[in-house]
């Protein structure tokens, strides 16, 4: 037979209301309260029951976690810091996979049925419309990794990707690189159109540069790896901006297999440091997209929508740098 | 304002049990009926509500899905599979992180707070007392890649790791390697104690062979490389079974760090065959371990749980093979 709060309070010689606020996150109680009720609680095997909370709350403490790439190892690192976070404010994860979906009416009735307090809409790849679509449905939604806008319809929290992309053009121009080019993700992903664009801008300016550009049908090795045997078919770049750490990986792959070396015949930067850019067999050069930031601010904002859904859409971006590893040769030096 | 069952059937003009049938699984209704509620619900912007239903079956439709490492990439592919089968089957995957909790009664006291219909726990490294805590607390679970036993306290499904580990040591003696290895995965996870045991009992019968062992701290690249390198600096074996893929490619790092080549100097073979082991650049030669299935199948059980809450424990054992890639030396000829 279940526990209940009522029992816990006799057990422990409190009232009801004690043992109440002692399972409400924020909740007022003293330290010596909380220890009298938690041991009670502890002894009778007592547990608050999210679902029985639910029904005098309205709310079902579930955020659904949104992704649709379950291929580019990133995600794993997202889904881990997405977790514990949301565990650490007595929230509940749903992970949604959208890999087979694309019609955003399909997903908004999914999510419904869930029924999450909130989306965390978690892909570069899914077109603003997506989050949109949630709202519209008056699901609470934050877009992460999403295009950041000067006019956002949703909560954004990512970053600048048209800066990311004069960065990369950036460090390949100072390290004398003269035949350049951007081997891009999927071409109607934001994140690729915005990057492409940075790229092309900053080379724009340039004399004496040549430059190119293609796409990769995916984030993931495969295309990167797929795309990069094709350009080589051909006179390559000296060096390329590949649109992330998996592509980038998939490009290392096919210049070895070509009997390349990597920084010597072709120099490669990724985007994201995962942590399999760290890895020693890959030391991929790239630029560090702060994940655990972007995972924290998009938690605390579909948090505070709880609270106010009407909040006024905001986007929430967070610098990058330079990762120097091994995938590009150093910096010119100008005595 | 919230649409109603209410609503849809007088639009549909049909009754409300109708209505009701047409959202509940496994219910019987005509296909005809079906597309007219189907109508006249999408008309509406109706969607039956999972925390509503919930009130009248006393079910969440959350399953939770338990894991502890997410520094390994199969389980990217694991999460992949799990989220896209519960959804097929109407279920939210509720995605638990206990990389940080090693106290199954706080993991115990967490699933129950969340309100689950039963859980995954999905572990090589868990002990088999952890999934038992579960089930003592009265709710329904299944340990997949959990170890086999004659007599299973809870459902058990995965492999025979004893039989993977003789696997392991019979294709790197059908390649006449006289000096072979185990690289473990963490001494105190089953799943390394039991292919450890394998290993041993295949090698126990040979002459002119000699083999020795070590254990990687956890099953992560890092783990299996900076053993590798310790390896490395005394005589190291021709040929390892590291306890995993992600061992074995951080063991791969090391030893091509080292100048040394793979598989003319030293051979590896691994377990799992993940995706990354078919990247071109590990190549890795491994022993298949059967994901889809062992998913499918712990969720086509932990389902049945549902209505047979004291259904007798069962272990669901799938065979596994080797893969032939590049990281072993061909097998002997015997002309």
């Amino acid at each position: 037979m279940a526990v209940t709060l009522k029992d816990v309070a006799e057990r422990a010689n409190v009232s009801r209301s004690a043992v109440s606020r002692t399972f409400t996150d924020g909740a007022s109680v003293s330290e010596k309260m909380r220890r009298k009720v938690e041991k009670a609680a502890q002894e009778l095997g007592y547990s608050p029951n999210a679902l029985a909370s639910s029904l005098t709350t309205g709310r079902t403490k579930l955020i659904g976690l949104v992704s649709n790439n379950f291929h580019n190892p990133i995600f794993l690192e997202v889904f881990d810091k997405f977790t514990r976070r949301l565990q650490d404010k007595g929230l509940r994860p749903l992970l949604v996979n959208l890999s087979d979906e694309i019609d955003p009416k399909n997903s908004v009735r999914m999510l419904r049925q869930y029924s999450v307090d909130g989306v965390v809409v978690a892909s570069s790849t899914l077109p603003p419309g997506f989050a949109k679509a949630f709202k519209d449905a008056g699901v609470p939604v934050v877009h992460s990794f999403g295009r950041s806008s000067p006019t956002p319809q949703v909560h954004v929290v990512g970053i600048d990707n048209v800066e990311c992309g004069r960065m990369a053009a950036r460090t390949l121009l100072a390290r004398g690189y003269k035949n350049v080019a951007f081997l891009g993700g999927p071409e109607t992903a934001t994140s690729t159109q915005d990057r492409f664009d940075g790229f092309l801008s900053e080379m724009a300016n340039q004399t004496g540069v040549t430059y190119s550009h293609s796409f990769a049908d995916a984030y993931s090795f495969e295309a990167g790896r797929s795309e990069m045997l094709r350009l080589l078919q051909n006179a390559p770049a000296d060096a390329y901006f590949c649109g992330d750490d998996v592509l980038s990986i998939g490009a290392l792959s096919a210049i070895r297999e070509q009997g390349l070396r990597v920084p010597e015949d072709i120099g490669i930067i990724g985007l994201n440091d995962m942590e399999m850019a760290r890895w020693q067999s890959n030391d991929l050069t790239t630029i560090h997209q702060p994940i655990e930031q972007i995972v924290n601010s998009s938690i605390e904002l579909v948090v505070a929508m709880l609270d106010e859904p009407e909040r006024y859409p905001e986007a929430r971006i967070f610098p990058c740098h330079v990762v120097e590893r091994g995938t590009l040769r150093p910096p010119q030096q100008h005595p």
